[in-house]
Protein backbone atom coordinates (compact mmCIF):
# COMPACT_ATOMS: atom_id res chain seq x y z
CA UNK A 1 0.00 0.00 0.00
CA UNK A 2 1.18 3.39 -0.83
CA UNK A 3 1.73 6.17 0.81
CA UNK A 4 -0.03 9.62 0.31
CA UNK A 5 1.06 13.19 1.42
CA UNK A 6 -1.33 15.44 2.32
CA UNK A 7 -1.25 19.31 3.32
CA UNK A 8 -4.17 21.53 3.36
CA UNK A 9 -4.23 25.53 2.51
CA UNK A 10 -6.53 28.12 2.40
CA UNK A 11 -6.79 30.42 -0.77
CA UNK A 12 -5.46 33.83 0.35
CA UNK A 13 -6.32 37.42 -1.27
CA UNK A 14 -3.10 37.05 -2.72
CA UNK A 15 -3.69 34.14 -4.34
CA UNK A 16 -7.01 35.79 -6.57
CA UNK A 17 -6.94 37.79 -9.81
CA UNK A 18 -9.33 40.23 -10.80
CA UNK A 19 -12.37 37.32 -11.64
CA UNK A 20 -11.81 36.84 -7.79
CA UNK A 21 -10.46 33.12 -8.16
CA UNK A 22 -7.23 31.36 -8.09
CA UNK A 23 -4.91 32.77 -10.75
CA UNK A 24 -4.05 29.70 -12.40
CA UNK A 25 0.34 30.15 -11.71
CA UNK A 26 -0.61 30.81 -8.30
CA UNK A 27 -1.83 26.89 -8.17
CA UNK A 28 1.84 26.41 -9.54
CA UNK A 29 3.69 28.21 -6.80
CA UNK A 30 1.18 26.02 -3.88
CA UNK A 31 2.13 22.70 -5.66
CA UNK A 32 5.88 24.23 -5.19
CA UNK A 33 4.99 24.62 -1.50
CA UNK A 34 3.56 21.08 -1.33
CA UNK A 35 6.79 19.36 -2.68
CA UNK A 36 8.66 21.63 -0.23
CA UNK A 37 6.98 20.28 2.67
CA UNK A 38 6.92 16.77 1.47
CA UNK A 39 10.50 17.34 1.44
CA UNK A 40 11.07 19.42 4.51
CA UNK A 41 8.51 16.84 6.37
CA UNK A 42 8.13 12.74 5.30
CA UNK A 43 11.55 12.69 2.99
CA UNK A 44 13.90 14.43 5.82
CA UNK A 45 15.65 16.91 3.77
CA UNK A 46 14.50 20.51 4.17
CA UNK A 47 14.88 23.09 0.54
CA UNK A 48 17.25 25.11 2.79
CA UNK A 49 19.52 21.59 3.24
CA UNK A 50 18.83 20.86 -0.09
CA UNK A 51 19.53 23.88 -2.30
CA UNK A 52 21.59 26.42 0.54
CA UNK A 53 24.01 23.69 1.86
CA UNK A 54 24.23 20.95 -0.91
CA UNK A 55 23.65 23.41 -3.68
CA UNK A 56 21.60 20.55 -5.46
CA UNK A 57 17.96 21.33 -6.67
CA UNK A 58 15.07 20.22 -8.22
CA UNK A 59 13.96 21.61 -11.61
CA UNK A 60 10.64 20.61 -12.82
CA UNK A 61 11.15 19.00 -16.57
CA UNK A 62 7.12 18.75 -16.48
CA UNK A 63 3.97 19.87 -15.85
CA UNK A 64 0.53 18.97 -16.47
CA UNK A 65 -2.85 19.80 -14.93
CA UNK A 66 -6.35 19.93 -15.50
CA UNK A 67 -8.36 22.16 -13.80
CA UNK A 68 -11.82 21.05 -13.17
CA UNK A 69 -13.63 23.85 -10.87
CA UNK A 70 -12.68 27.00 -9.85
CA UNK A 71 -11.41 28.12 -6.24
CA UNK A 72 -12.13 31.06 -4.34
CA UNK A 73 -10.73 33.46 -1.38
CA UNK A 74 -10.73 31.08 1.77
CA UNK A 75 -11.69 28.41 -0.01
CA UNK A 76 -9.59 25.20 1.97
CA UNK A 77 -7.84 23.46 -0.78
CA UNK A 78 -6.55 20.23 0.62
CA UNK A 79 -3.05 19.07 -2.19
CA UNK A 80 -2.57 15.21 -1.74
CA UNK A 81 0.66 14.20 -3.42
CA UNK A 82 1.81 10.44 -4.74
CA UNK A 83 4.49 9.11 -6.77
CA UNK A 84 3.68 7.28 -10.04
CA UNK A 85 7.22 6.80 -11.09
CA UNK A 86 10.83 6.78 -9.60
CA UNK A 87 13.56 7.39 -12.23
CA UNK A 88 17.23 7.08 -11.45
CA UNK A 89 17.61 11.18 -11.02
CA UNK A 90 13.88 11.92 -11.52
CA UNK A 91 10.54 11.98 -9.88
CA UNK A 92 6.66 12.25 -11.50
CA UNK A 93 4.39 13.37 -8.75
CA UNK A 94 0.70 13.02 -8.83
CA UNK A 95 -1.15 15.91 -7.15
CA UNK A 96 -4.62 15.66 -6.52
CA UNK A 97 -6.48 19.43 -5.08
CA UNK A 98 -10.12 19.12 -3.91
CA UNK A 99 -12.26 21.38 -1.27
CA UNK A 100 -13.78 19.58 0.45
CA UNK A 101 -15.10 16.07 -2.40
CA UNK A 102 -15.20 18.63 -5.11
CA UNK A 103 -12.02 18.08 -6.94
CA UNK A 104 -10.72 21.47 -8.08
CA UNK A 105 -7.82 20.23 -10.24
CA UNK A 106 -5.23 17.01 -11.12
CA UNK A 107 -1.56 17.95 -11.93
CA UNK A 108 1.23 15.50 -13.12
CA UNK A 109 4.60 16.76 -12.50
CA UNK A 110 8.16 15.37 -12.80
CA UNK A 111 10.88 17.12 -10.54
CA UNK A 112 14.49 15.85 -11.53
CA UNK A 113 17.61 16.08 -8.70
CA UNK A 114 20.54 17.94 -10.33
CA UNK A 115 23.86 19.26 -9.21
CA UNK A 116 24.83 22.94 -8.54
CA UNK A 117 25.74 22.74 -12.45
CA UNK A 118 21.94 22.04 -13.08
CA UNK A 119 22.74 18.47 -14.46
CA UNK A 120 20.95 15.38 -13.19
CA UNK A 121 22.51 13.28 -10.77
CA UNK A 122 21.32 10.31 -9.26
CA UNK A 123 18.90 10.61 -6.18
CA UNK A 124 21.31 10.15 -2.95
CA UNK A 125 20.41 6.54 -1.48
CA UNK A 126 18.51 7.54 1.91
CA UNK A 127 16.52 10.10 -0.23
CA UNK A 128 15.57 7.48 -2.75
CA UNK A 129 14.44 5.37 0.17
CA UNK A 130 12.34 7.95 1.57
CA UNK A 131 10.33 8.80 -1.70
CA UNK A 132 10.13 4.52 -2.33
CA UNK A 133 6.85 4.14 -0.06
CA UNK A 134 5.07 7.07 -2.22
CA UNK A 135 5.62 5.14 -4.86
CA UNK A 136 2.14 4.02 -6.61
CA UNK A 137 1.69 -0.07 -6.10
CA UNK A 138 1.63 -1.54 -9.56
CA UNK A 139 -1.78 -3.51 -9.97
CA UNK B 1 -0.56 29.52 -43.76
CA UNK B 2 -0.77 30.27 -40.45
CA UNK B 3 -0.29 32.84 -38.02
CA UNK B 4 2.10 32.94 -35.20
CA UNK B 5 2.09 35.58 -32.43
CA UNK B 6 5.42 36.73 -31.21
CA UNK B 7 6.71 38.60 -27.88
CA UNK B 8 9.67 39.12 -26.13
CA UNK B 9 10.03 39.54 -22.82
CA UNK B 10 13.41 39.56 -20.42
CA UNK B 11 13.54 37.56 -17.51
CA UNK B 12 14.00 39.80 -14.65
CA UNK B 13 15.17 39.50 -10.88
CA UNK B 14 11.65 39.44 -9.68
CA UNK B 15 11.30 36.02 -11.91
CA UNK B 16 14.25 34.28 -10.99
CA UNK B 17 14.66 31.86 -7.48
CA UNK B 18 17.44 31.25 -5.23
CA UNK B 19 19.06 28.71 -7.56
CA UNK B 20 19.02 31.99 -9.81
CA UNK B 21 17.03 30.72 -12.57
CA UNK B 22 13.47 31.48 -13.67
CA UNK B 23 11.03 29.94 -11.02
CA UNK B 24 8.59 27.95 -13.25
CA UNK B 25 5.37 29.40 -12.08
CA UNK B 26 6.50 32.63 -13.17
CA UNK B 27 6.77 31.01 -16.77
CA UNK B 28 2.73 30.67 -16.69
CA UNK B 29 2.12 34.39 -14.89
CA UNK B 30 4.72 35.13 -18.70
CA UNK B 31 2.44 33.26 -20.41
CA UNK B 32 -0.68 34.68 -19.30
CA UNK B 33 0.55 38.09 -20.12
CA UNK B 34 1.47 36.71 -24.00
CA UNK B 35 -2.36 35.55 -23.66
CA UNK B 36 -3.12 38.96 -22.95
CA UNK B 37 -0.68 40.58 -25.37
CA UNK B 38 -2.45 38.69 -28.21
CA UNK B 39 -5.83 39.28 -27.17
CA UNK B 40 -5.19 42.98 -26.62
CA UNK B 41 -3.36 43.09 -30.10
CA UNK B 42 -4.20 41.19 -32.93
CA UNK B 43 -7.61 39.63 -31.25
CA UNK B 44 -8.91 43.12 -30.72
CA UNK B 45 -10.06 42.52 -27.28
CA UNK B 46 -8.04 43.66 -24.19
CA UNK B 47 -8.40 42.26 -21.13
CA UNK B 48 -10.20 45.15 -19.23
CA UNK B 49 -12.66 45.23 -22.11
CA UNK B 50 -13.48 41.30 -21.67
CA UNK B 51 -12.96 41.33 -17.94
CA UNK B 52 -14.21 44.58 -16.59
CA UNK B 53 -16.71 45.53 -19.47
CA UNK B 54 -18.08 42.29 -20.55
CA UNK B 55 -17.46 40.02 -17.05
CA UNK B 56 -15.99 37.52 -19.60
CA UNK B 57 -13.56 35.57 -18.56
CA UNK B 58 -10.83 32.87 -20.04
CA UNK B 59 -10.56 30.13 -17.47
CA UNK B 60 -7.52 28.04 -18.48
CA UNK B 61 -9.28 24.49 -18.44
CA UNK B 62 -5.76 22.30 -18.88
CA UNK B 63 -1.78 23.22 -19.54
CA UNK B 64 0.84 21.02 -20.08
CA UNK B 65 4.63 22.32 -20.25
CA UNK B 66 7.88 20.52 -20.91
CA UNK B 67 11.41 22.20 -19.32
CA UNK B 68 14.16 22.00 -21.59
CA UNK B 69 16.28 24.00 -20.21
CA UNK B 70 16.62 26.25 -17.72
CA UNK B 71 16.30 30.66 -17.93
CA UNK B 72 18.20 33.01 -16.37
CA UNK B 73 18.51 36.66 -15.25
CA UNK B 74 18.27 39.08 -18.49
CA UNK B 75 17.75 36.19 -20.64
CA UNK B 76 15.94 37.29 -24.00
CA UNK B 77 13.01 35.18 -24.40
CA UNK B 78 10.61 34.90 -27.39
CA UNK B 79 7.22 33.65 -27.04
CA UNK B 80 5.53 32.42 -29.83
CA UNK B 81 2.05 31.37 -29.74
CA UNK B 82 -0.04 29.58 -32.22
CA UNK B 83 -3.76 27.91 -32.03
CA UNK B 84 -3.73 23.94 -32.27
CA UNK B 85 -7.82 23.85 -31.88
CA UNK B 86 -10.43 26.32 -32.06
CA UNK B 87 -13.58 25.01 -30.13
CA UNK B 88 -17.18 26.12 -29.98
CA UNK B 89 -15.82 27.62 -26.45
CA UNK B 90 -12.34 26.49 -26.15
CA UNK B 91 -9.05 27.49 -27.94
CA UNK B 92 -5.45 25.45 -27.73
CA UNK B 93 -2.67 27.38 -27.82
CA UNK B 94 0.26 25.78 -28.70
CA UNK B 95 3.11 27.95 -26.55
CA UNK B 96 7.11 28.09 -27.84
CA UNK B 97 9.64 29.73 -25.88
CA UNK B 98 13.42 30.23 -26.96
CA UNK B 99 16.29 32.01 -25.73
CA UNK B 100 17.96 32.56 -29.83
CA UNK B 101 17.91 29.18 -31.50
CA UNK B 102 17.69 27.67 -27.92
CA UNK B 103 14.07 26.26 -27.12
CA UNK B 104 13.24 26.44 -22.89
CA UNK B 105 9.91 25.29 -23.41
CA UNK B 106 7.24 24.29 -24.95
CA UNK B 107 3.37 23.97 -23.55
CA UNK B 108 -0.24 23.69 -24.74
CA UNK B 109 -2.93 25.83 -22.90
CA UNK B 110 -6.49 25.11 -23.10
CA UNK B 111 -8.52 28.42 -22.30
CA UNK B 112 -12.15 28.77 -21.92
CA UNK B 113 -14.64 31.55 -22.84
CA UNK B 114 -16.64 32.07 -19.77
CA UNK B 115 -19.40 34.56 -18.85
CA UNK B 116 -20.02 36.54 -15.53
CA UNK B 117 -20.79 32.99 -14.04
CA UNK B 118 -18.01 31.20 -15.23
CA UNK B 119 -19.74 28.93 -17.69
CA UNK B 120 -18.44 28.51 -20.71
CA UNK B 121 -20.28 30.89 -23.36
CA UNK B 122 -19.19 30.38 -27.08
CA UNK B 123 -16.74 32.71 -28.51
CA UNK B 124 -18.24 36.13 -29.96
CA UNK B 125 -17.94 35.85 -33.83
CA UNK B 126 -15.94 38.85 -34.48
CA UNK B 127 -13.70 37.09 -31.91
CA UNK B 128 -13.64 34.00 -33.16
CA UNK B 129 -13.21 35.35 -36.76
CA UNK B 130 -10.04 36.60 -35.58
CA UNK B 131 -8.61 33.81 -33.97
CA UNK B 132 -9.36 31.77 -37.07
CA UNK B 133 -5.96 32.49 -38.77
CA UNK B 134 -3.52 31.60 -36.11
CA UNK B 135 -5.04 28.07 -36.31
CA UNK B 136 -2.76 25.76 -37.18
CA UNK B 137 -3.24 24.53 -41.02
CA UNK B 138 -4.16 20.47 -41.73
CA UNK B 139 -1.57 19.07 -43.42
CA UNK C 1 -3.44 47.37 28.05
CA UNK C 2 -3.74 46.95 24.44
CA UNK C 3 -3.53 43.76 22.37
CA UNK C 4 -1.45 42.62 19.38
CA UNK C 5 -2.43 39.81 17.12
CA UNK C 6 0.80 37.23 16.46
CA UNK C 7 1.04 35.25 13.54
CA UNK C 8 3.56 32.82 12.53
CA UNK C 9 5.33 32.50 9.11
CA UNK C 10 7.91 29.97 7.64
CA UNK C 11 10.00 31.61 4.81
CA UNK C 12 8.90 29.69 1.41
CA UNK C 13 11.26 29.10 -1.61
CA UNK C 14 8.54 30.99 -3.25
CA UNK C 15 10.01 34.21 -1.00
CA UNK C 16 13.27 34.36 -1.90
CA UNK C 17 15.28 36.01 -4.53
CA UNK C 18 17.97 34.94 -6.78
CA UNK C 19 20.51 36.21 -3.44
CA UNK C 20 18.93 33.67 -1.30
CA UNK C 21 17.03 36.44 1.10
CA UNK C 22 13.30 37.62 0.54
CA UNK C 23 12.29 39.39 -2.20
CA UNK C 24 11.21 42.85 -0.16
CA UNK C 25 7.73 42.74 -2.40
CA UNK C 26 7.04 39.36 -0.66
CA UNK C 27 7.26 40.82 2.47
CA UNK C 28 4.42 43.11 1.91
CA UNK C 29 2.79 40.11 0.75
CA UNK C 30 3.19 38.69 4.22
CA UNK C 31 2.44 42.34 5.61
CA UNK C 32 -1.31 41.75 3.68
CA UNK C 33 -2.05 38.00 5.15
CA UNK C 34 -1.07 39.18 8.60
CA UNK C 35 -4.00 41.55 7.89
CA UNK C 36 -6.35 39.26 6.33
CA UNK C 37 -5.49 36.87 9.25
CA UNK C 38 -6.34 39.84 11.49
CA UNK C 39 -9.65 40.62 10.46
CA UNK C 40 -10.80 36.65 9.60
CA UNK C 41 -10.11 36.14 13.60
CA UNK C 42 -10.08 38.22 16.27
CA UNK C 43 -11.86 41.38 13.77
CA UNK C 44 -14.41 38.55 13.17
CA UNK C 45 -14.76 39.72 9.49
CA UNK C 46 -12.98 37.41 6.60
CA UNK C 47 -11.66 39.05 3.36
CA UNK C 48 -14.04 37.06 1.53
CA UNK C 49 -17.22 38.68 3.44
CA UNK C 50 -15.64 41.94 3.26
CA UNK C 51 -14.60 42.33 -0.34
CA UNK C 52 -16.92 39.28 -2.19
CA UNK C 53 -20.23 39.82 -0.06
CA UNK C 54 -20.11 43.21 1.69
CA UNK C 55 -18.42 44.85 -1.80
CA UNK C 56 -16.21 46.90 0.30
CA UNK C 57 -12.03 46.73 0.57
CA UNK C 58 -8.84 47.87 2.71
CA UNK C 59 -6.64 50.11 0.36
CA UNK C 60 -3.19 50.58 2.02
CA UNK C 61 -3.20 54.72 1.96
CA UNK C 62 0.91 54.71 3.06
CA UNK C 63 3.05 52.27 4.14
CA UNK C 64 6.98 52.68 5.30
CA UNK C 65 9.24 49.85 6.29
CA UNK C 66 12.63 49.70 7.88
CA UNK C 67 14.65 46.61 6.92
CA UNK C 68 17.03 45.69 9.86
CA UNK C 69 18.52 41.89 8.40
CA UNK C 70 17.87 39.96 6.27
CA UNK C 71 15.22 36.51 5.70
CA UNK C 72 16.56 33.41 4.25
CA UNK C 73 14.53 30.53 3.55
CA UNK C 74 13.27 28.46 6.64
CA UNK C 75 13.29 30.83 8.65
CA UNK C 76 10.52 31.09 11.47
CA UNK C 77 9.17 35.01 11.20
CA UNK C 78 6.86 36.08 13.90
CA UNK C 79 4.91 39.45 12.50
CA UNK C 80 3.37 40.97 15.65
CA UNK C 81 0.59 43.54 14.72
CA UNK C 82 -0.76 46.93 16.81
CA UNK C 83 -2.76 49.72 15.90
CA UNK C 84 -1.51 53.44 16.64
CA UNK C 85 -4.31 55.37 15.38
CA UNK C 86 -8.02 54.32 14.71
CA UNK C 87 -9.59 56.79 12.89
CA UNK C 88 -12.81 57.83 11.09
CA UNK C 89 -12.46 55.45 8.15
CA UNK C 90 -8.50 54.85 8.59
CA UNK C 91 -6.13 52.61 10.75
CA UNK C 92 -2.59 52.74 11.16
CA UNK C 93 -1.03 49.24 12.09
CA UNK C 94 1.93 48.94 13.43
CA UNK C 95 3.88 45.64 12.13
CA UNK C 96 7.00 43.70 13.98
CA UNK C 97 8.61 41.13 12.58
CA UNK C 98 11.31 38.86 13.97
CA UNK C 99 12.92 35.70 13.85
CA UNK C 100 12.73 34.63 17.26
CA UNK C 101 14.84 37.49 19.30
CA UNK C 102 16.22 39.36 16.05
CA UNK C 103 14.40 42.47 14.46
CA UNK C 104 14.29 41.60 10.81
CA UNK C 105 11.79 44.59 10.00
CA UNK C 106 9.57 46.84 11.19
CA UNK C 107 6.54 48.69 9.32
CA UNK C 108 4.02 51.19 9.57
CA UNK C 109 0.75 50.67 7.64
CA UNK C 110 -2.06 52.87 6.41
CA UNK C 111 -5.31 51.05 6.02
CA UNK C 112 -8.98 52.74 4.71
CA UNK C 113 -12.64 51.38 4.83
CA UNK C 114 -13.43 51.49 1.15
CA UNK C 115 -16.83 50.84 -0.62
CA UNK C 116 -16.98 49.18 -4.01
CA UNK C 117 -16.37 52.71 -5.58
CA UNK C 118 -13.34 52.52 -3.57
CA UNK C 119 -14.46 55.70 -1.40
CA UNK C 120 -13.72 55.97 2.01
CA UNK C 121 -16.58 54.49 4.21
CA UNK C 122 -16.65 54.67 8.27
CA UNK C 123 -15.69 51.86 9.60
CA UNK C 124 -18.84 49.76 10.75
CA UNK C 125 -19.47 49.97 14.25
CA UNK C 126 -19.00 46.47 15.38
CA UNK C 127 -15.84 46.15 13.11
CA UNK C 128 -14.63 49.94 15.04
CA UNK C 129 -15.36 47.94 18.45
CA UNK C 130 -13.19 44.91 17.24
CA UNK C 131 -10.59 47.10 16.35
CA UNK C 132 -10.15 49.39 19.56
CA UNK C 133 -8.54 47.19 22.04
CA UNK C 134 -5.68 46.84 19.31
CA UNK C 135 -5.27 50.75 20.29
CA UNK C 136 -2.50 51.20 21.79
CA UNK C 137 -2.52 52.85 24.90
CA UNK C 138 -1.06 56.25 25.27
CA UNK C 139 0.87 57.56 27.94
CA UNK D 1 19.85 70.16 -12.99
CA UNK D 2 19.78 66.67 -12.19
CA UNK D 3 18.57 64.15 -14.65
CA UNK D 4 15.83 61.71 -14.13
CA UNK D 5 15.32 58.40 -14.93
CA UNK D 6 11.74 57.29 -16.79
CA UNK D 7 9.95 54.25 -17.63
CA UNK D 8 6.75 53.32 -18.50
CA UNK D 9 5.21 49.99 -17.75
CA UNK D 10 1.10 48.77 -18.22
CA UNK D 11 -0.78 47.19 -15.64
CA UNK D 12 -1.13 43.44 -16.51
CA UNK D 13 -3.40 41.48 -15.46
CA UNK D 14 -1.31 39.53 -13.14
CA UNK D 15 -1.02 42.51 -11.45
CA UNK D 16 -4.01 43.36 -10.23
CA UNK D 17 -6.01 41.70 -7.08
CA UNK D 18 -10.02 40.38 -6.69
CA UNK D 19 -10.67 44.23 -6.05
CA UNK D 20 -9.66 45.14 -9.21
CA UNK D 21 -7.02 47.53 -9.05
CA UNK D 22 -3.29 46.84 -8.29
CA UNK D 23 -2.35 44.64 -5.16
CA UNK D 24 0.27 47.13 -3.54
CA UNK D 25 2.63 44.36 -2.89
CA UNK D 26 2.99 44.40 -7.13
CA UNK D 27 3.76 48.15 -6.64
CA UNK D 28 6.79 47.15 -5.16
CA UNK D 29 8.19 44.36 -7.85
CA UNK D 30 7.46 47.15 -9.93
CA UNK D 31 9.85 49.45 -8.65
CA UNK D 32 12.36 47.32 -8.05
CA UNK D 33 12.24 46.64 -11.78
CA UNK D 34 12.46 50.13 -12.17
CA UNK D 35 15.72 50.11 -10.22
CA UNK D 36 16.86 46.74 -12.69
CA UNK D 37 16.23 49.19 -15.38
CA UNK D 38 18.16 52.45 -14.34
CA UNK D 39 21.14 50.07 -13.25
CA UNK D 40 20.95 47.63 -16.80
CA UNK D 41 20.54 51.28 -17.95
CA UNK D 42 22.21 54.69 -17.42
CA UNK D 43 24.47 53.30 -14.83
CA UNK D 44 25.73 50.49 -17.17
CA UNK D 45 25.72 47.50 -14.34
CA UNK D 46 23.01 45.05 -15.58
CA UNK D 47 21.60 43.06 -12.52
CA UNK D 48 23.46 39.57 -13.91
CA UNK D 49 26.32 41.77 -13.70
CA UNK D 50 25.84 42.91 -10.20
CA UNK D 51 24.41 39.54 -8.64
CA UNK D 52 25.86 36.85 -10.23
CA UNK D 53 29.13 37.98 -11.66
CA UNK D 54 30.40 40.33 -8.99
CA UNK D 55 27.95 38.54 -6.46
CA UNK D 56 27.21 41.81 -4.94
CA UNK D 57 23.60 42.79 -4.51
CA UNK D 58 21.16 45.60 -3.76
CA UNK D 59 18.84 45.19 -0.74
CA UNK D 60 16.77 47.58 0.54
CA UNK D 61 17.20 49.08 3.67
CA UNK D 62 13.87 51.48 3.80
CA UNK D 63 10.91 52.11 1.60
CA UNK D 64 7.75 54.11 2.19
CA UNK D 65 5.24 55.14 -0.19
CA UNK D 66 2.29 57.03 0.05
CA UNK D 67 -0.50 55.74 -2.57
CA UNK D 68 -2.86 58.75 -3.91
CA UNK D 69 -5.38 56.76 -6.41
CA UNK D 70 -5.89 53.06 -7.64
CA UNK D 71 -4.35 51.91 -10.90
CA UNK D 72 -6.46 49.42 -12.72
CA UNK D 73 -5.81 46.81 -15.27
CA UNK D 74 -4.34 48.66 -18.31
CA UNK D 75 -3.24 51.98 -16.69
CA UNK D 76 -0.12 53.06 -18.14
CA UNK D 77 2.01 53.97 -15.80
CA UNK D 78 4.73 56.64 -16.02
CA UNK D 79 7.68 55.40 -13.04
CA UNK D 80 9.95 58.38 -12.57
CA UNK D 81 13.10 58.01 -10.11
CA UNK D 82 15.59 60.83 -8.94
CA UNK D 83 18.12 60.74 -6.16
CA UNK D 84 17.97 62.16 -3.01
CA UNK D 85 20.60 61.27 -1.13
CA UNK D 86 23.66 59.23 -2.16
CA UNK D 87 25.89 58.22 0.42
CA UNK D 88 29.25 56.24 0.93
CA UNK D 89 27.37 52.66 0.69
CA UNK D 90 23.40 53.68 0.33
CA UNK D 91 21.11 56.04 -2.33
CA UNK D 92 17.86 57.21 -1.88
CA UNK D 93 15.61 57.23 -4.19
CA UNK D 94 12.54 59.41 -5.00
CA UNK D 95 9.98 57.40 -7.32
CA UNK D 96 7.19 58.72 -8.80
CA UNK D 97 4.42 56.90 -10.60
CA UNK D 98 1.62 58.63 -12.68
CA UNK D 99 -0.77 57.96 -15.13
CA UNK D 100 -0.66 60.84 -17.67
CA UNK D 101 -1.14 63.68 -15.20
CA UNK D 102 -2.27 62.02 -12.17
CA UNK D 103 -0.50 60.94 -9.54
CA UNK D 104 -1.21 57.33 -8.24
CA UNK D 105 1.85 57.22 -5.80
CA UNK D 106 5.01 58.42 -4.47
CA UNK D 107 7.65 56.05 -3.06
CA UNK D 108 11.36 56.81 -1.02
CA UNK D 109 13.41 53.95 -0.97
CA UNK D 110 17.06 53.20 0.28
CA UNK D 111 19.04 50.80 -1.11
CA UNK D 112 22.60 49.64 0.21
CA UNK D 113 25.19 48.42 -2.00
CA UNK D 114 26.44 45.27 -0.49
CA UNK D 115 29.01 42.32 -0.91
CA UNK D 116 28.45 38.64 -0.75
CA UNK D 117 28.15 38.67 3.21
CA UNK D 118 25.40 41.14 2.49
CA UNK D 119 27.33 43.54 4.44
CA UNK D 120 27.19 47.28 3.35
CA UNK D 121 30.75 47.96 0.57
CA UNK D 122 31.13 51.38 -0.70
CA UNK D 123 29.86 52.13 -4.16
CA UNK D 124 32.74 51.06 -6.93
CA UNK D 125 33.75 54.33 -8.27
CA UNK D 126 32.61 54.15 -11.91
CA UNK D 127 29.20 53.23 -10.76
CA UNK D 128 29.09 56.53 -8.39
CA UNK D 129 30.07 58.44 -10.94
CA UNK D 130 26.87 57.33 -13.04
CA UNK D 131 24.25 57.61 -10.01
CA UNK D 132 25.80 61.21 -9.00
CA UNK D 133 23.94 62.80 -12.47
CA UNK D 134 20.69 61.94 -10.74
CA UNK D 135 21.46 63.69 -7.14
CA UNK D 136 18.82 65.99 -6.94
CA UNK D 137 20.42 69.96 -6.18
CA UNK D 138 19.88 70.99 -3.32
CA UNK D 139 18.20 74.92 -3.95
Amino acid sequence: MSELFTVTRRVRFADCDAAGIVFFPRYFEMLNGVVEDWFAGPLGLSFAELHLRRHASLPTAAIEARFVAPSRLEDDLTFTLGVTRLGGASCTLRHRIAAGDELRFEASQTIVHAGASLKPEPWPEPLRARIAPFLESQP
